[in-house]
């Protein structure tokens, strides 16, 4: 199956050097190209250029008239919990009315009662609630998806997040990677037991899921009140022991360790990262662990944002996800989360593109082939209707622009 | 035309009491009738109720399946400047950078360019981009919208711009309401010379405005930098000579005695509201002026919210608006802005609904024909999907769950 798209107003995210990343400045420079032709291949993009270059139409089996929209790169969206049982506005009442995180919790709010939820819903039934939500952020948008586990708590349960995830795979055209996340909170019948806890996370979950090949991530939320370095490195380590590479949930509530700990033991990713010091920043430039940052729960919970600009000042690459989850970030719009990112935190549309495609990808490993437009990479992108800059996209956000999405190549309908 | 909705899952926003506002606690009671009917005819409500009691469909002309959606009350949106030309993300962009905003003015920022730019756009095209704005706000839920002139300055462009919004008011079916908002900055050849300008305002615009019948409303940007109290109480006063009620812009910028002013000359509503103090709050707990908060602004200028918890807890009724506009707010999205109210001022969805809809009617002196779902009412509404609950819609503020429109008891496609 080939694809040709003309009369293409404007292709941004263009990535011609190479590069697997974009870092500290390199966030800012939009390559860009008015008025142009794109050519895909068997899922690959394959050409593009200036539309006085473009190749004969006969040659592709679907043609499309972009009409002078512009083509961006699909969102890879790096940090996602979407799979879970019912919604949790209750809780967002609750918090409204001022109730403490223990009232909340007693009426039926947090983690745990996510995974009682999840625990009493059939995977059938939970594979179609996610495939709702992911038929939801392909029309968004999102072209690669990280999904995390950690609703389930026990291996049972985890392992059926997990095979939900993986159908959800076989099933979409997104392209989709699974983290597991067992290390979510500490499951309500080992409460005051963290360390069996965390024995049955290492020795009967992790070589569960791995025996299954049911996962590509480790994750641990590691942070005050949560696991403790030592047991994130411990659950890390084993991981990595079964081919698992780590990503991990730090310094969300307190300047935990966590950051550093995830470049010392080579994590992908560090997420959320609204605590962050000089340490923190320094410790990241010497590595290629990928800060991540997900604005749309600190905007959801009324929270101070992490500092984006600090951290690009120093020269670091970062990522945006977009944490779509049912407690604390109930939104899996990665436009959103640019407009969050350039209105919260002073990040310019540029930067927020970069963060939430090329480098989101490089937060999943998988730049190589994802993230921006590039010939050999997957042709997975988007058409506007015409904009008056690249820039508007991000400015004009709940304006409807996005007209069509392409996957592999294939309009998604 | 009649209208017979069958099968809706859930009805809110209903008034039964006859109520034109809802103030203090009463903002928080949602009126709601579950699997239910509603039945309109020429235009106007005519009967709702469970559906055990639903009339014969016979009797209809047109007959829907709501298929157990919710319906809402359309938005009264009472606070727009849409009528613009051009949009300014390059001003987002120079903000983001850092620039003063002299600097912004000099490169093409601010409300002066924008009447430079609506000097040049032709009437015709004026209107073709603002027509796509209100198609835009009319599919997001909004039924009743007031727009404003002020990036005229010139008696000849401010009735360019009231012409183009007694246009829309003609050739769309959302009911709109126009204000006259001479008083928006002081013309760039009135510089220095606002007293000046403040006579043209009075002794030629809007006299000229009020022969001609283009407006409902007068406003005035009554702010530190801008008009002062005694100007902002000139135009009110020459303004009600001319039959129009006044709606000004207060205590965005400073506590300027903005509020007092417009509840002293009995203003419909004062709007912004980012600075208050517990005079200003008492000032509006005697009066019928209506407080309007326009989160969208402070949202996307990254300032403080306006108080809304504490006028609630006065006592005091509060809309909420969207002030879209180029500069400070390019959403025209109310359920953005509940969402806003919710997440960031701690609204309840509740009381953000009612302030969106009834409250907001109340701000143009519309309440008494929309706003609620009620007997005789105008027929404008929307029906989402299935929701788990009322409060789904402001918690997951970015899925698309708006179904269909309905204005004046007709689809909206």
């Amino acid at each position: 199956m080939s694809l040709l798209l003309k009369h293409i107003g404007t292709i941004v995210g263009i990535e011609h050097m190479g590069r697997l990343r974009r870092s500290g400045a390199e966030m800012d420079l939009l390559d860009r190209l008015d008025n142009a032709y794109l050519a895909t291949d068997e899922g690959r993009i394959t050409a593009f250029g200036p539309m006085s270059e473009m190749p004969d139409e006969a040659h592709f089996d679907t043609v499309v008239d972009a009409e002078g929209g512009t083509l961006f790169p699909s969102f890879c969206d790096s940090h996602t919990h979407l799979v879970y049982a019912g919604s949790r506005e209750q809780e967002f009442l609750d918090k409204i009315h001022g109730l403490s995180y223990e009232e909340i919790a007693r009426r039926g709010g947090g983690i745990l009662n996510s995974a009682d939820r999840l625990h009493a819903c059939s995977e059938e039934e939970l594979y179609q609630q996610a495939l709702e939500r992911v038929d939801e952020v392909i029309r968004m948008g999102t072209g690669l998806l990280e999904i995390k586990s950690g609703y389930g708590l026990s291996t049972a349960d985890e392992l059926k997040m997990l095979r939900v995830i993986r159908r959800l795979r076989e099933t979409t055209p997104v392209e989709i990677r699974a983290t597991f996340l067992g290390a979510h909170a500490v499951a309500r019948d080992y409460i005051g037991r963290q360390s069996d806890y965390v024995h049955l996370v290492c020795e009967e979950m992790l070589p569960a899921v791995a025996r299954e090949g049911l996962a590509d991530f480790v994750d641990v939320f590691c942070d005050q009140g949560f696991f403790t370095i030592e047991e994130t490195r411990r659950i890390m380590r084993r991981g990595a022991e079964l081919g698992l590479r780590a990503k991990i949930h730090a310094n969300e509530l307190a300047i935990s360790g966590g950051v550093q700990l995830g470049v010392e033991e080579h994590a992908l990713s560090v997420d959320h990262l609204e605590r962050m010091g000089e340490a923190e920043i320094e410790a990241l430039q010497a590595s290629e662990t990928m800060p991540t940052m997900l604005p749309g729960a600190a905007f959801f919970l009324g929270m101070s944002y992490p500092p984006a600009r600090a951290m690009i000042e120093a020269g670091l690459a970062v990522a945006l996800a977009s944490d779509y989850n049912p407690g604390s970030s109930p939104s899996g719009n990665m436009r959103m989360v640019m407009a969050l990112a350039a209105t919260q935190m002073r990040m310019t549309p540029t930067e927020a593109l970069h963060a939430a495609t090329l480098n989101g990808a490089a937060a999943m490993g998988l730049s190589h082939d994802f993230g921006s437009i590039t010939v050999g990479k997957v042709a997975n992108f988007f058409l506007t209707r015409p904009l008056s800059s690249p820039e508007f996209f991000t400015y004009a956000y709940s304006t409807p622009l996005i007209r069509r999405v392409f996957l592999r190549g294939c309009e998604y309908r």
